[in-house]
């Protein structure tokens, strides 16, 4: 099975960012076609998020304009690259961030997902390949965001950063993700209030705003806690939140868990007795999933409706309009935001 | 079964620690019955370990003198005060510095050892019950170290710093443990080359000794295993020490395991992408053994010839000698150094 523009320049609408900050211009661009290894994707939903506000913005960054962003997608492959194994044209796949070789020490580990070869890289604009891009207008190369780049009707990405799901999974809920757990008191913290009534939703029992008080909000929760929390989840990248959420655990045996991406320069502090007394302090990234591995089931799980993903979507726009996403996000309204491609 | 001395005050000897950082005098002191909840133990023998020496030392920190040190040590139950239930005249016990009350949520807990109400405490000096000492001179009272006091004959110590262990288990070996887990390489990091013959024989299979970098050592170690080593420990309580062994793990799996007491002062510093590419930091505190409820499980290994401990014991000397337990230490040579009580 092969499609008509197989092997073709395929010319295409993309929301293409020119300067940092400033909104993303739709436009005609050229996607080239894949090479080794690579496969090109029609995306059908794409949404924004923080990590792609982060990069636009670009405050402290060396820049990379112009450029387009978008990594939480859901798509149809058009056609494959030479190489491609376990890719069809046809199949439903979710693009990933952060790849999986199979092959690396990373990859063959049960417990990291940190692929020597895909591993997340914010720098890069090209294909691992040639060190080219597959976008241009008028000849002129437009960055890569990723290995992504899903804020485009077409895309090229390796091979080893997109994961198969099910064709009968619904393709606007599979480019979300949520995680549930089970807790008697969750204690949501944040700086905004607004967030507090639809954190409700996600099952937050109490809040805790660091701006109602006049000293360290680990004292605070660990006062109402009797001691600290069994869990903490960190989510910003701020460090001082970082230091907060560990130093909010019980001792003996609290654990923490950063998830937000920290600034370059950002130092973590705490006094080593903190640990000594039995705390637990790790970082995750993209959850521990391996992207290729286990995003499937966890598309599987939503379509059994084990994982309410719905919620999550509180916002949806055109292609067309997905400056109003950046808004949304600027503007702390909501969770995610589904920008669908076709509509 | 009540033995001829129970609740009367007993004249033995203890060394005592009248000034920091001066050697021990072998005293005779007078030990008074114990009281509810307490156990007076005829210790048999005993070891010394670094913090008897760093307390000793007391270097920056407010001294509590004159002190009787120790708290590696085993023997055998006097008498016992009011309320003890689980102890009898006659039992072979372990004095543990931190204690199990059996009641409180950290002992409840499955994951914590650390004791709400029996705690690790380096700056009392004496019991709980009536916050008065068991020792004294001429009706002077001297302070108890750790709860245990473990360098005199006779000490008084509360039921639940006090492990009972098999009564066949032999006394002056189980005064000792260790822990010994399978590994392809292990690497031992040491300022001091002496070391690493000694080391050979419990399995540590290359040296790295920062002295001969002038890099850091983390670096050093990385490039020899290709990236970083599974699990470090770090055992010296030094905060760079605590940085390079944290760093010096694998991203994707690596845990660090912060086993050495900190200074007070000391801050824990790192980057926090360092956590966020899935290294896990975590402190341990006696092992996290609970130390009622593990030690004799621990005891009956080595009754088994399930644990090593022989090799930990490179010298002996007896009680009347304990200063040169303290010069073998300070000067860096071999291990544990056995103190008997009745030689």
């Amino acid at each position: 099975m092969s499609s008509i523009t197989a092997g073709r320049v395929i010319p295409c609408k993309a929301a293409v960012a020119w300067e940092a900050g400033k909104p993303l211009v739709i436009e005609q661009v050229e996607v080239a076609p894949p090479q080794a290894m690579e496969v090109r994707v029609k995306i059908k939903y794409t949404s924004l998020c923080h990590t792609d506000l982060y990069f636009w913005e670009a405050k402290g960054q060396t820049p990379l304009f112009p450029r387009i962003f978008g990594h939480e997608a859901a798509g149809i492959v058009e056609s494959i690259g030479e190489g491609v194994a376990d890719l069809q044209v046809g199949d439903h796949v979710l693009p990933v961030f952060t790849g999986e070789c199979k092959e690396c020490a990373h990859c063959k580990s049960e417990e990291s997902n940190m692929c020597d070869l895909l591993r997340i890289n914010t720098d890069r604009g090209v294909m691992l390949s040639d060190g080219k891009s597959r976008f241009s207008i008028n000849g002129n190369p437009i960055n890569h965001f990723l290995g992504t780049s899903t804020f485009s009707e077409y895309t090229v990405i390796h091979t080893g950063c997109l994961a198969k799901i099910d064709r009968l999974a619904p393709l606007d809920k599979a480019a979300e993700g949520a995680r549930i757990a089970g807790a008697s008191r969750i204690i949501g913290v944040d700086l905004n209030p607004q967030r507090f009534d639809e954190a409700k939703k996600f099952g937050v029992t109490e809040f805790v705003n660091p701006k109602d008080h006049n000293r360290p909000v680990q004292e605070v929760i660990a006062e109402m806690t009797n001691g600290g929390v069994d869990r903490s989840v960190e989510c910003t990248g701020n460090v001082n939140a970082m230091i907060s959420a560990f130093e909010c655990v019980h001792d003996g045996w609290g654990v923490a868990v950063l998830v937000g991406v920290p600034n370059k320069d950002a130092v973590f502090m705490t006094k080593p007795i903190n640990l000594l007394n039995e705390r637990t302090l790790k970082g995750t990234f993209f959850g521990n999933y391996k992207p290729r591995t286990d995003l499937p089931s966890v598309v599987d799980m939503y379509t059994r409706k084990e994982l309410e993903v719905d919620k999550f979507i509180t916002h949806r726009v055109p292609f067309s309009e997905i400056n109003k996403a950046f808004d949304f996000m600027l503007n702390g309204e909501g969770l995610r935001c589904i920008i669908s491609m076709e509509e």
